[in-house]
Order: structure tokens, then C-alpha cells, then sequence
């Protein structure tokens, strides 16, 4: 088979963890037999170095016509100031692409509980899932403006994009332990009232899942004290940006978390949950895990290539058990040695 | 002297804990000869039993004139499709009385270290003060509506709101370690573009405060992975809420925080962090140390009577280390017990 993928190195570490991922795939695709038919797009603050512009047409284009899309990381100190940022990029990406909902696995492993900044016993068997709505909300709502004396966002929803993010959630959750966390703040944001009716109205279609509203700042709360009490969260983008982000730390292994974006119809896009962390870029010593488990979601996901997913992951965890750690988890195996380390599994 | 406090037990465990800080006051004033006049207010739910409205207009009166305000909690699934909500006359009283600004401690002493769902060595050492902005943003912005097709919601902000808030934070880094971390979401929000400006600007007239600023989502993290890190955070009202309650978790010992709400001139309000906790209302099992040390902290930061609070404060955490120990904290003292293990402290 034939797989056309967009890789958008982007900024700071993204390049190395890219190159990572994009050896491993060439390879499984020579083990397996597929054509993965990888395109290179300027993206991010490489997008503004070499076009003036975080998304380009042709990157834009090439998203679009691709079967997958493959993104590292964006941003850093040096585009912070210009008059489209990496991030204004990223949010053109998601919002032209539709990608409305972004879904971010978090699970603990008994072997790596040990690393998370929580207590081990209290974070051990974590499961859950967050499923964040990614093209409404405070980040796209109109009038968004600022001036010297005041400054605007609007948190607008229709109804209708509330649904398709919920139903999503539901699906998820009946693949799962059918429990759905919805999170609001539905105590004192409208859009948060709108939200809570409209979970109560699709769950009468989905019967077997047990359903619990939580008001984001106890669902804060909950996520440190009883993580292991989740299964499927969902919420609207500003508050998955932030609860997405702080459960992601309770794993203790940032760098290793992938997620998933996706749209109705058309490519969807991986990428590692942490951003291009620039004060490290460059050093080869970047863990490129979180960037593996991506095309591991892609083959999987994208592709229902489940066989060649499990061949990457197990190389890849295979790495990790005989003691082929980067510096975050506490080793000193560089970022190429690590993929070589895979490399070598896969070729056995 | 005489001083004028408005006391709002409102719902769930609130009137037993504030039960307990007011008898505790009460030996105060007699102990050190002061005459606190306090009075009892409806206010929440309990405002909607007695009166149909969360803050009848006896309580806001009697709040506006007195010298110092305690709020135990409010709110519970009884009044939750109310037509105004218990949640709604707190809104409206912080605007009312124009509390703009919320302090919450957050530490975490060697002694209760081994409490937090952090892991010991992590927390170990954690000291630092959420300043939440509290009559602006999501909160009150207008137009905030929502019909069964859309919602709508308005971050809204006028500079000198946040010069307002930003330079309390200032000031009490001042008094502190000299260093403030500013969150926001700069690289999203308007509203976050012209609070880091106003940021950036202030700091000019407090040279010898570090200041860093961090995006809402990195906070969420670091607040997990270096809670030591922090000093003073500031940041506005919705950030706040999410990152002050979880902030407030990684102590262990959510029962024994206190929080103060500041207006320019006017008085000022103390009020536990927790909510009213309805499934334990009504069994005398609540911890009232977040309600006796917002006493404290009246006495302090109101009244400036600092060896009445000091006393209150010894007298209290004396019967924790005598074993007093609610059930939060693993022990199985009664509210009331634990009121008279303080009482005894004083009477010595
Ligand atoms: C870079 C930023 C705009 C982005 C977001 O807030 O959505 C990032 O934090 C994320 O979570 O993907
Ligand atoms: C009850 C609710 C409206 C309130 C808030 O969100 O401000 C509470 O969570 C708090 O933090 O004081």
C-alpha cells in the first residue's frame, strides 16, 4: 500500500525527534512493504525563517492532499514578537484542517509510575483519556482585539460543535470502561450551561455510559488526587489546554505522550503532547519517544496498519527495558542513539 | 476596641465550621478584651430557603458596613437549577463590595509534607501565594448568553484592572522572596497579550523583583513538577480558579486552607478555599482549621492584631500536634471536638 504523510519538523527539539520517527517509519515500511510517500513542510518558526510565514501555502496544501500529517513541535523565544507567530500558524493549521478534537491518551504504567511526581501508590494504574475540543472556544471566538487601554476574547460555541466533540467522547468511552468526565464551569460560564444540556442530551443515546460533570477547578483537583478514578474526560479548548497539559506531567514522562487530532473527514495529525522545548534543541539528547508513540498512532489510527503499530511500540518499549534511557528519564543515551537502539530491534 | 463583622455560614458544612470560628473568636475577644460584634447574614442557598434570594439586600447592607467579612461556603446540587444561585450572589457580592483581589496561601510545612499526593521531597518546602484577579474576565464579561443554538462568553479586561491587580502581587512579592510568576496565554489570548504588556511595564517600578512569565498550561505543569519553584503567582480570575485549587491539593491538607479577598477600600473577606462539601454536611466530621485560620487571618491583615491571631493560631495547630486530627487528615476528631481542643489551648 501506498501512504502519501506531511512531517512538520517545526521548531527547536522538533526537527531531531522528526528524524527519529521518520528513519523508524522508513524502515517498518521496508520490513512491511508499504510506500509511506513522506513530503518535508516548512511549519512554525522554520515557516517564518524560510517563507515568512508559520503555514506557508504549499505546507497548507500538502496537509491537505496528504493521507496523514506528522508534526513535532513549534515555537520559541525568537518568533515570540512577530506579527504571526508559530502559534498563529498552528491554529490556522487546526482550524482550516477542522480538527476539532484533539485526543491525548495519559496512562501510567506499573514500570514508570515510579517516575511520576505524584505518589507512587496514588498513581499507579492510570488510564484515562482526555479528549479536548480544538477549533472553538476562547481561541477562535470574535471580537478577539487589544489596545492599550482594553482587551476582548470571546468563548463562543454553537451547539452543534459542542455535539460532535461529545459524541466523539461517547464513542471513545464505549471502547472503554464507559465512564465520560465532562468538564465545565457550567457554575458560572454560559457556554458551560449550553455545554452540560447538551452532554445530558447525547447521553440518553448512549444508555450504558455513566456520566459525571466537573467543574473544571475540582477537575483540577481530582486529576492529583485520584487520576486512577478517570476514564474518558472531555472538555472544551481552553480548559483540555490546561488539564491536558497538568495530567500529562502526573505520568512523569512527558516526553513520552503522543496525541491525535482529528477532523470529519479528511487527514488527521500526530504529534508529541509537549511543546519544541528550545533550551535543549540541538543537543542530541532529546527523548524521541513521544514522537515514536505518534506514528504509532498514525499506522494505527490513520492507517489500521495494527500490526506494524505493535512492531514499532514493542521495539521501541524493548529499547527502553534494556536500560536505553534519555536524560529525562534519568539516563544518558542520546536522542540517535536511542533510534538506533529501535533500529536495531526492528531489524531482528 | 470594637470591631463589625458580617459572618456568612451559608451551606453544606458551613455552618458547622463557621460554628467553630466563631466561638473561637469569641474567646479571643474575651481573652484580649476586644468587642467583636458579629452578625449572621443568609447568604447562598441558605439565602434561597429563608429570603428566595442567594444575597437579600440585609445581607449586602451588613456586609458593606462592616469592618471584616467571614464566608464559610456556599452552594449544593439543592439550588443548582435556581434561578439566581448561590453561585450567582457570591459573584455578585465580590463585585458589589469590589473585592478585586483573592490571596491564597499555599504551603506545605515538613510536618504535613508526607500528606500531599505529591511525593514528599517534591513538595517539601512549598511556599507560595496565588494573587487571583477576581471581578474581571470570564467571570462578568459582557454580552455572556446562551440560548439552545449557541453560547457566548466575553473575556474581557480594561488595563487599569490589571494594573490594579498586577501591582498587589508587586507589593506582596516585595515582602516575600522577590519573585512573581505572571501566567497568561500570550500566545492565544488578546486579553493575555495586553496583561503581559502591563506586566512587563510594572515591573519597571519594582526592579528588585525577578519576574517570569508562564503560560497557563506550563503552570498547570510546573505547579505539579516544582511547586518549590514558585513565590507569588498572579494571574486572572478564570487561570486563577483552575491553578489555585490545584495548587491548594498539593498541600494534602485542602481542610486547612485559608484565602482573603481585598478591595481598594471597603472591607475585606476570609473565607476557606474549599467548597461546602454537601456529602458530609451535617455529621460533624468537617476540619474547621481553614475557617479558624481565615479568623487569623482577619485578625492579621484587618485588624492587625497580631498576638490575638498568633495566640488563635498556636492554640489551633497545638491540638493538631496533640493528635487532634479530623478525618481528612487521617484521625477521626469530631468539628466540635476539635473546637474544644482549641478552646482548652486558650483557656490555659
Ligand atoms: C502552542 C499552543 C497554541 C497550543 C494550544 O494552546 O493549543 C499548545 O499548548 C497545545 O496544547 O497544543
Ligand atoms: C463557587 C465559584 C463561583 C467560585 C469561583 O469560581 O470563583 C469558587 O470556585 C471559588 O474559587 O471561589
Amino acid at each position: 500500500m501506498n501512504y502519501t504523510i506531511a512531517a512538520l519538523p517545526g521548531d527547536g527539539i522538533g526537527p531531531e525527534i522528526m528524524e527519529s520517527g521518520l528513519s523508524l517509519l522508513e524502515t517498518i515500511g521496508k520490513k512491511f512493504k508499504h510506500d509511506f510517500n513522506v513530503t518535508v513542510y516548512p511549519f512554525g518558526g522554520a515557516g517564518i525563517d524560510e517563507t515568512g510565514d508559520p503555514i506557508p501555502p504549499q505546507t497548507i496544501k500538502g496537509c491537505q492532499e496528504a493521507d496523514a500529517i506528522l508534526l513535532a513541535a513549534i515555537g520559541g523565544p525568537k518568533w515570540e514578537k512577530a506579527e504571526k507567530t508559530p502559534e498563529d500558524g498552528l491554529l490556522q493549521l487546526r482550524k482550516t484542517l477542522g480538527l476539532f478534537s484533539n485526543i491525548r491518551p495519559i496512562a501510567v504504567s506499573d514500570s514508570i509510575a515510579h517516575l511520576s511526581p505524584l505518589k507512587t501508590e496514588r498513581v499507579k494504574g492510570t488510564d484515562f483519556v482526555v479528549v479536548r475540543e480544538l477549533t472553538g472556544g476562547l481561541y477562535f471566538g470574535q471580537p478577539k482585539m487589544w489596545n492599550d487601554e482594553e482587551a476582548t476574547d470571546t468563548l463562543y460555541y454553537k451547539k452543534s460543535e459542542i455535539e460532535q466533540i461529545v459524541r466523539q467522547a461517547f464513542d471513545i468511552a464505549m471502547t472503554r470502561k464507559k465512564k465520560l468526565t465532562s468538564v465545565d464551569k457550567a457554575n458560572v460560564l454560559a457556554s458551560s450551561k449550553l455545554w452540560r444540556k447538551t452532554v445530558n442530551e447525547i447521553a440518553t443515546e448512549y444508555p450504558e455510559v455513566t456520566v459525571e460533570h466537573l467543574y473544571v477547578d475540582a477537575a483540577s483537583m481530582k486529576i492529583i488526587q485520584h487520576p486512577t478514578a478517570f476514564d474518558v474526560i472531555v472538555t472544551e479548548n481552553m480548559f483540555g489546554d490546561i488539564l491536558s497539559d497538568e495530567a500529562s506531567v502526573i505520568t512523569g514522562s512527558l516526553g513520552m505522550l503522543p496525541s491525535g487530532s482529528h477532523s470529519k473527514k479528511g487527514p488527521s495529525l500526530y504529534e508529541p503532547i509537549h511543546g519544541s522545548a528550545p533550551d535543549i534543541a540541538g543537543q542530541n539528547i532529546a527523548n524521541p519517544m513521544s514522537m515514536i508513540l505518534s506514528v504509532v498512532m498514525m499506522l494505527r489510527q490513520s492507517f489500521h496498519l495494527y500490526e506494524e503499530a505493535d512492531a514499532l511500540e514493542k521495539a521501541a518499549n524493548d529499547a527502553m527495558d534494556a536500560g536505553f534511557l534519555t536524560a529525562d528519564l534519568g539516563g544518558d543515551t542520546k536522542t540517535t542513539e536511542f533510534t538506533a537502539a529501535v533500529q536495531a530491534n526492528l531489524a531482528e
